[in-house]
This record gives C-alpha cells, sequence and structure tokens, in this order.
C-alpha cells in the first residue's frame, strides 16, 4: 500500500458506457466508517441535479461514499434528473451497504442529456467490487472530461506524533473562471475534526487557490468540491496549533491542485500568475486580475509570445476600477515593462519576449493607489482551445 | 460626383509610412465650413491621446476637419503623445489654412509605441492635395486594422423638399465590446442643427447600435465616434417631425454600420443576434445578452455549427441575474430548442443545427420573469480570431 493514502478510504473507476468512448466514465469514493464532510459548490443559478443533492444532504455534515460519472453532467434534465442522482444514490447505497443520504454525487460532462442510468445501475456492482485504497488513480481517470492527465495529489502532515493524510483528486480543464469551485475536486483525509470548523476551512483554502484560477470565464453548473474527514489515523484537530498545521496542508495540496488544473487547461501553452498590486482595494485589484487574465487579447498575445502591454493596459482600464493610468508600472517576472503608464523601451521589450517563452512566468501590475492586492493562475488563448471546444460534443 | 456624399464634405487616405506595409495609414475629412459636432468615446479609463485631445475640443461645438491615423494608438505615450495629436492637429489646420482647434485627431493601432510624427507631417500636404468628394472610399481603407474590407453607408433623407445625405465611415474588428463607441466611426450629414440636439442624438442612436455590437469583449482606449453637420444642403432639422426622421435615417446607418463591423470581425464565420426577452429588467436582459454573447464556451460551438444549447443555459446561469432556469426556453431562429429549461429533444436539436450551418441567425432566450428585452449582435470564436491576435504585432 502506498503511504499517501488516507487510512479507511478505498476507491475505483471502470467504464460504464456513459461517454462515446470506451474510456473510464463512473468512480466511486469510498470511507469505511461515516466521515465529516464539508462542501463548496457552483455559484450558477443554473445547478445540476448532482449538485442539488449534495447541497441537501450536506447540512448532516455527514457522508461515507461519492459516485461519481463524466460524460454527463445531468443538467437541464428536469426532475427526471433529480430522480437519476437519486437512483445513482441509492444503488450505490444498497451495494455498500449503508443509508443513501450517505451517499453523495457528482457529475460532468454535456449539458442537457438525458442519464443513461440502466448503465449506470448496471456498474455499480463492479464498482463496488473494484474498491481499494490504490484505486484513487482510476477514480481520477474516470471524473476526465477534456483534461489531459488524471489530477492526484497528496500531503501528509503530523500531530499527537501520529502522521495522517490529505489526498484530493480533481478534474477541471474548461469552463474554469474565479469566485467559484470551478470543477469536481474530491479530498480525503483521516483526521477527526469538527464540522462547522472543517466548512469553514475548506470555504477559505478554496477561496485562496481554487477560485482564483481562470482559464475561460465560462462557470460550470455542476463545480463540486467535497471534504471528508473520516479520524481514522487517531489525529484529532481540535487545537489551534493543529488547526493551523492542517490549514497550511490543505491550502499547500489545494493550491499545488490549482497549479494542476491550470497547466491542463484546455489548450494551454502557458502558465501566468498575475499579481495586482497597490490598487485601491482587494477586490479592486480582483476585479483588474480578472479582467486581464479573462481578456481575449491577452490571452492570444501570451499564446503568441508577444510582450503587447498595451492589451493589459487596456484591459486594466475597462476594469471599472477607478485607476489613474499615468501610475501603473507592469513586470514581466523581473523585466520592468512598463514604468508610469509608458512603455520602458525596444531592450526591455526584448528582455520581457525571452521572459513570455517560458512555459511559466509572472505578470506584475502595480497600480501605486493603495494598499490592494490579489494574485490569479490563468493561461493563454490557443489555436487547440478553439479547436477542442468546436468540436466537443462530436 | 456619387450623388450619397453630403455637400461640402472631402476626404482623402494615403500611405504615410506608418503601418509596416505600405497600405494608406493617414486620411483626412474635411468640411468646407465649420460644421457642428457630436462625439461618443471610449469608457476605457485607459485613453489615448487623440481622445483626450477631441474631449477637450468638442466642448464648442464646432470642427471642420478630423486627421486619422491607422497604425499606431498613440495611447500610453504621455505628455509626448497629446503633444503629438497636437502637432498632427496644427500641421493639418495650417496647411487648411483653418484655426487648429477646428481640426481634430483620431488614431488606432498598436498601443505605447511613439508617433511617427515626422512621417506624418511630411505626408499632410500630400494628405490635402488629395481631398475630394470621392476620397471618402480612400479614407475607408486609410484607417482600417485588422479590417479585411472598407465601411462606407450612406443614407438620403429628405426635407423641406430638399434631399440631405448622412454618410458614414469605420474601422473595426477586434476589441470590440458592448456599452461604449467600440470602434472609429465618423459621419457626415449636410443638415443644420443644433448641437445639443445633435449630440442627445448621436448618442442615444450608437446606444441602440454600435453599443450593442461585441466581438471579443475587449474595449479599446481609443473609440471615438464623432458626427459633423455643415448645413450645406440647404435643410434645418428643428422640427420635431424633421426630427424623427433624420433621427431614422441615422439609427438605419449606424445598425447596418454595426452588422458590417460585426461580420467582419476578427475570424468571424458567423453572424448571431442575440435576443433576450421576458426578464426582470432590461438590465438584466442586457447582463444575461452580453454574458452570452462574450462567452468563449458559446462562441466556440457556434463556430463549431454545435446546437450545444447547454453552454447558453450556463452562461445565463452565470450573468448574475436572479432568473429561475425551469422557466427558460430557447429558440435558434424558429427551432425551438430548450422548453422550460430542458431539450426539446433530437428532432428539435437536428433543425438548430441546420439553423448554425447559416451564416447568420438568431438565437431567442425567453426567460418568463418580466418584461426586460435587449438584443446584441455577437459572432463566433474561430481559429482564425486566435491566429490574428496572437501575431498582430509581427
Amino acid at each position: 500500500m502506498k503511504p499517501d493514502v488516507p487510512i479507511g478510504f478505498q476507491a475505483s473507476g471502470i467504464s460504464a458506457g456513459i461517454k462515446k468512448s470506451s474510456q473510464k466514465d463512473l468512480g466511486l469514493i469510498y470511507s469505511t466508517v461515516p466521515a465529516t464532510v464539508a462542501g463548496v459548490f457552483t455559484k450558477n443559478r443554473v445547478q445540476a441535479a448532482p449538485v442539488q443533492l449534495c447541497k441537501n444532504r450536506i447540512c448532516s455534515s455527514k457522508c461515507q461514499a461519492i459516485i461519481v460519472n463524466s460524460g454527463n453532467a445531468n443538467c437541464c434534465t428536469g426532475d427526471q434528473g433529480m430522480k437519476d442522482a437519486e437512483l445513482m444514490s441509492g444503488t450505490t447505497a444498497k451495494r455498500l451497504g449503508i443509508p443513501s443520504d450517505l451517499v453523495f454525487v457528482a457529475s460532468t460532462g454535456v449539458i442537457g442529456e438525458p442519464m443513461p442510468v440502466k448503465s449506470i445501475e448496471a456498474a455499480v456492482p463492479e464498482l463496488v467490487k473494484r474498491l481499494s485504497p490504490q484505486g484513487i488513480e482510476d477514480l481520477a481517470q474516470a471524473i476526465m472530461t477534456t483534461d489531459t492527465i488524471p489530477k492526484v495529489i497528496s500531503k501528509t502532515g503530523e500531530a499527537d506524533r501520529r502522521p495522517y493524510v490529505i489526498t484530493g483528486v480533481a478534474k477541471g480543464s474548461g469552463m474554469i473562471a474565479p469566485d467559484m469551485a470551478t470543477m469536481l475536486c474530491f479530498i480525503c483525509t483521516d483526521v477527526q475534526t469538527d464540522p462547522v470548523w472543517l466548512q469553514d476551512t475548506l470555504s477559505q483554502s478554496v477561496n485562496d487557490s481554487l477560485n482564483r484560477i481562470i482559464i475561460d470565464g465560462d462557470m460550470s453548473t455542476n463545480d463540486t468540491v467535497l471534504l471528508m474527514a473520516n479520524g481514522l489515523s487517531g489525529v484529532t484537530i481540535d487545537t489551534a496549533e493543529k488547526k493551523a498545521s492542517f490549514r497550511k496542508y490543505l491550502d499547500a495540496l489545494l493550491c499545488e491542485m490549482a497549479k494542476v488544473l491550470v497547466k491542463d487547461g484546455e489548450g494551454a501553452t502557458k502558465l501566468v500568475e498575475i499579481v495586482v498590486e497597490d490598487a485601491p482595494t482587494d477586490e479592486a485589484a480582483m476585479r483588474i486580475a480578472e479582467t486581464v487574465a479573462g481578456s481575449s487579447l491577452v490571452k492570444t498575445a501570451i499564446f503568441g509570445e508577444d510582450a503587447n502591454w498595451g492589451r493589459i493596459m487596456a484591459a486594466v482600464g475597462r476594469a471599472q476600477v477607478p485607476i489613474d493610468p499615468d501610475r501603473i508600472d507592469i513586470y514581466f517576472d523581473d523585466v520592468h515593462m512598463v514604468k508610469d503608464g509608458m512603455g520602458c523601451g525596444k531592450a526591455a521589450e526584448a528582455a520581457a519576449t525571452k521572459v513570455l517563452r517560458k512555459p511559466e512566468f509572472l505578470i506584475r501590475i502595480k497600480l501605486d493607489q493603495g494598499s490592494g492586492r490579489t494574485s490569479v493562475i490563468t493561461c493563454d488563448l490557443s489555436v487547440d482551445y478553439v479547436k477542442i471546444n468546436a468540436d466537443y460534443r462530436s
């Protein structure tokens, strides 16, 4: 057994015929005992049936299993969609021999098509049979849509002289914008903790990581982050010190996951951190960072490795924040590109172009208009992004 | 002389060596007598020097000439930029023998590079020499950047048993979003009118036309719409009836221009009108229309001729308008695609796919949640859009 799977968690992933290909499309996470659960969900007003089911069930703060499928979002599917989500939960619960309100559901894929529930029902016995601590990789594969790599990250902490593990599995790739959960992400840990603190910690940690990435600015109807804590390591997170330590590991995991998601963004060739400093407020900094990261013209310039800082200035100017353009400085990594709203000349541009050739770099925008600050992670807009999304359903 | 040029207006367009190619890049519009002028400018907080110059001069409501260049935006160019804009105006005024505060300036092109004013100064005599009523086509060519066709539209009205003409020239193509002027557009007419009414009319007319188009959601730093009215037709627009008639022609011209701009949008292959009906308010309808028109996922699906209505639902849901997804209907032209938030099945989808193959079509979103309504015109997001903008400066 690998050391980095939390005690008592098992997972599996198989092909149930939901996707047109024969790729894995149905996954299961199971804890041998009921776990404390926390969740963050999409803020889209159009919400898929499984999101509604999870939001109803999370009030109890208890969860023992999550069944997840890719290939179909079970969204805009009306009453039948909710029945189908309940059937997925019920069938799994029955096979596992646990109450159905302990089985959560998540779906991702095409919106508006009926769920192939017969196929799912037929596949559940096999899915349960394959559960194992090593099954996390299969689960990661089963939730992929346009992702090109499965995404699993583990962190090991220590408290009360015992180790504990936090493992996260996620899918992302497209329909990714800040200020929301932006993806499917399941986190398992073997610590014990109070559910209110766990929810608060997850919300804050997501806010500092998964909520700061932007691929295309579109917001999914199915975004779900669930964190299960089953206590089987024997570690209880109850003191301020232990809480801070747990938070540090969770933050590290989610920040790493955020980067992995952007790197595997649809068609992405560059990972760019956009830092906005000295803004009137943190909120103003965020509005500017989002506008720059969401600008098609900035993103295509990055794809073209063109240090076209004028497009960054234009995006800053339209962010509906009161700024003085003549006080703006812009850096590409350490290269000072814009000073007091004007370009620093040909030599700076040549140096910046070198930075743009790197797969990862930083764009820093200093406003000299306060102490507000934020950062977001984004990628470029490539020819492949358009090709992937023009052909998605065909 | 063509019948559709307003009396007393002359124009010209030549190559002054501002663009790297030998294409036309400097243009002039001239009225033989001072004209009443109205203007609408970008709402971007980063504004080019020529925009600032025009905004300063428009208070006098008088203008006799406009000098325009492409290839350089004269933006983020500091004090020197303003001096350069003033020099362009002054040199032109001197050559024309008129006061320099009657010569307005507009620029479009790359942001942040110094203006090649020497080349412009040297070219002004030739530019003035070539002025003629037929020169409007040359002017239209001189202001093109990534536009593929020059854009000139004329309308002929009648009042007091005399004809009058309104002619518009524009450039657009990229950095186009609603709620702003979104381009360079120069309108000449030979009526006489009160300047306050003219400004009001232009603002309203732009609001109903040029402000309702969205190509890529980016907002330019140089957007300028100027309307000159020189009165040489002998027609005075002074009664309610004549004002309504003039407004009708101006609206028709600007709506036609808006469509021409979107059709020639960077890489655009489809012209799509997005109508939002039965929204809580007109403003809510606009927010939804803008979100749908600005969604990369909706735009790539249109490029791919994929009737992926789920992406439209997802965009509606993230527009930050309180809507009930279960009451939404969506039509592609006359094809009823979504009813009460759910798909209308395979036959509807096949019919919708036929609509998507057309070069122009309508997406109608009915919310059943009030009487708010709006429409915007947009285009798809194509592989060519990315290629054009990745390579723009190279």
